[in-house]
């Protein structure tokens, strides 16, 4: 794994099911233009508010990714 | 959206289910004395382990409204 | 509560489910050596991908039990 | 001033002016129930972006003001 | 204590005389209007000097209680 | 909005005038190829000195948009 | 001291009187266990509220000691 | 540039203007002492209340300057 | 006060009694060269450990002053 | 420089020698893409364990390149 | 990877040379009573300065290693 | 160690080879001025890149001194 370099991006992903469909979201759209990523580290998690009910989650990644 | 002000309140929800359910606990008992909720952050995830288990999640979040 | 001293540990679990899920298997684990688990803070969430899809979850916690 | 309490509250106001203006709009908004204001600090400071151009400001301050 | 949701303020309290009692004295001010306060964490402590003596310190904290 | 996927890019950009120059300044040459920007955040107000005056204020934003 | 190598681990004590009486309760319940111990540093101050009053502060630390 | 040391000093202006303002206040009264000024970085933006408007802004920034 | 400059220095006090006696010993100190300080804000608080006790306290406070 | 704006990637660079090769290594790949980069930052320091040895070092970094 | 559970611990070690000979120290001596060592990340990098010269480097580290 | 008082100031050093030269190159140009320097803490690390390479690192430190 030592010659290997990553870059980094940051996404935003949403669901009304909650956070982890919302990464899985993100990942799927990032997933058609990015190839080869390896890892995510959630960096905030927020949501927005219809009725006084969660409507959706919004939820921001880190995603790494191996430079060919 | 640029005449409005928004107040950011900052609530602690809790469930035996889990982080979603625990947000939302907090946003249905904040909605009998706070109208016009339109986002919250998460800014704190933490739980009680009673016998080895997570006996409840407690969240906390920023919730922001319009004043009117 | 006033004359107890806690000692915090810092764990990481892991679940091809969801971040629920990972901090139990951490629980589970810590308990095999740890006794009087009280509470526990989230501090990192994380995730491996593989084939566009989030592999794992790895949940980051730090526990606090009381020293006997 | 030290036999004072203060409370702290966060609000988001916006302008399409700039900075100062959309802290003046906070203010300006919050005058109208809370008294006693003192002093703000700047949070956050955020914007929307229509057609490439910032349409509006949303600054976030905080507000202490004395309990009377 | 899993169906309780808490909210939390932050308050300023001041003292001559140490970090202690500015956090007192700002519960007892606020005791005049909030019940079930549980909990406080001290965010911030700071304090005036004059003629190069701490003249008063003024500790801030976020204190949680329960919405009834 | 519940079905979009945001892309956060950083950019810092400079100004002669003021803070809210810079960041339009920014958005105005990111907009040649990026398109369907929505909001930003400032991260970092820096500047550099000349003759003891601001001879430029350079702002630091990330910059939400979607993925199409 | 340029050969030694410490290691760090996270305690929280408590006291009815105040903060420097919290960390050397801490102190003294690690140290039946935990030899060496040179320095520490306050990570969090806390404490529980009862009547309105501070029942008891709860002070968290880091404590550096050497390993042997 | 690089055989160049640099210090780091903090400093706070203000004025009734605006932010801008306020930091050039700040570099015009420490350039009577402090020569080689080259940067600057804005580490936190506060202002006092009178009648509900901001009656002056506070900027801190932190200035880097070569020695000599 | 709006037509004032601050300068803020770090100091370290030490004491063998607390965080308030080691706060007001680098003033003590810090006076027989700086003149005009205003305010300070503990930025640490940390100590030494002797035989299992608190030696003495370490604090560290940012100081402001006036620039004449 | 002020009629600049720049663009700012994190990548992450590995090295079996140290931190200073596994930046440069990380620019190096890096170049085959980006053009006209100026200056970075080192956002964190890791390393991965075979043996009770570092095996590689892995350091990422914020560069930031003038967009044309 | 993803039945795994990780405990972090944090050290400091030493050196004369520089940081990544103080971060092997450090691994050198917690391997007498570790195993299953995996990652490291670097929490802080300090120094003893003597006669104006770094007389030895002080790194942190947290470490990550299976519990079995 | 517990009647000093210490000062801190916040250095930046550069370096063709290394963040180490960085670091002591800020150390003896500032023993010009400062006697009595005791410990430092890296605060940033930074660079210069040209032509698709590390031409010089910039380190920042906090340094702490003894007042006489």
């Amino acid at each position: 794994m030592n010659d290997h370099v990553y870059k980094s991006i940051e996404l935003t992903g949403s669901s009304e099911i909650g956070i982890e469909d919302a990464v899985q979201n993100a990942l799927t759209k990032a997933s058609e233009s990015v190839k080869n990523m390896h890892w995510f580290q959630v960096t905030e998690t927020r949501g927005h508010i219809v009725d006084d009910k969660v409507a959706h989650w919004q939820v921001s990644i880190k995603v790494g990714f191996t430079i060919e």
